[in-house]
């Protein structure tokens, strides 16, 4: 399966008053790492929204802490395409800090038309056979 | 088992570029009402920190992405407390939109000593009696 | 001059390491006073977009932060229009805690055109004059 | 003048429904320019903190936004210290992409010794004669 790495200081502004890491962070960690790594495919927000009018929602996401993280603390998290399903697909996250691994995430997404202001559900449609292909090589 | 519920608009800073709440604002909505929640049971952060020297670290957290959330949605969420074990218990956040939920989250949390500096472990501690008896009154 | 005011407790999400409010948050809470300012003018950005096709550019903003501020401190920010120019209007947010001010910050807000993608400059259109007369009257 | 400089690609989650960045994340990135400003003159932090007991608060802050910022636009944020005075410096804050200038920012800091809970006022301290110098030089 198709993976791919980002690093990341931990900013003074993700921390809260106990000192760690407010733990909502970790999410736009992981959707800044999941945009990255189909980036990396050759599926930027960019190409899917100008040349199929998509965009990239979330269906289901979680993850497992396991160590707090302080400030200044150096990243490094690791995405992997783990199920690739007709109108969905699986991010797992890993996240470590030098040798430990301080969380374990994940992200099912998938692919749906850009939102109009009338609509209050996003239609997904399947994923198209190269990006498919992308996500599943390895 | 005990409840609680907020009510909150979707701010203009919770949306993104495709005009729809970015999800990790979910998780500090969470948090935030898992916050609230201990507090209608008498287990502030300032009554744990103050007289007990804890924190409530988050061990796990996820959520189910049902309908997208715009600009100045009213939303209901109302949090359940649906498992209490030994050292961590389980909040169920049920956000909606009127009679529409829009999205199912969970936290498990635990109890740890405020960590200092040098640790980079946060040790949980055992859910004091009247607390686990408060989460699970019905 | 027409003022508004929000009542607000700060949420532990909002503050840092240090045990107190990191600062961009003040922002994030002026955006949202401003804009229930002009919600309770009228002037919703709901209306402006729907009637008007008009968004509320930032032109300017500022604070000049008094006090430390910290977890679950309850906040009245008020919010005033001060200034109406041609093409802008200047709103003063006063934050306070009970009877201290903590905080005196402003904003400088044009209106324009929704931007498109391809544009890179937002062209401000004059105020009308019925949001002038709200904003200034006492 | 002492000056450093940053680079950024804007993050989907910095962006709002109207498709451009969310103003109040210019302090976020002021934040981490300040201090990585403070770092490359060997003032970090966390050896502030922990030689010293001294946090580096924000006594004022502001920004002129020029230009809307849109999704993966890459930033240079370069930091001066303008103007140092016996408790408080000044920096300024250039935001540019390409050739073009999009927003100029400041912020005021100051130390002061790491705040206790029961304090409610920072006491800020004189900025020690190498840090002033290290700001000071060119």
């Amino acid at each position: 399966m198709s993976s791919h790495s980002i690093q990341y200081y931990v900013q003074w502004g993700d921390t809260d008053a106990a000192g760690i890491v407010f733990y909502p962070n970790y999410f736009r960690w992981f959707d800044h790492a999941a945009l990255e790594f189909l980036r990396s495919l050759g599926w930027s927000l960019e190409t899917l929204k100008t040349q199929f009018q998509l965009v990239v929602p979330i269906i289901d996401a979680g993850c497992r802490f396991q160590q707090p993280l302080r400030y200044h603390d150096l990243l490094t998290i690791e995405t992997t395409a783990t199920e690739v399903r007709t109108r969905s697909f699986r991010l797992e996250h890993r996240v470590s800090r030098g040798d430990e691994i301080t969380g374990m995430g994940y992200e099912v997404r998938g692919l749906a038309r850009i939102p109009t202001d009338g609509e209050n559900r996003l239609e997904l449609v399947a994923i198209p056979k190269p990006m498919r292909t992308a996500l599943l090589e390895r």
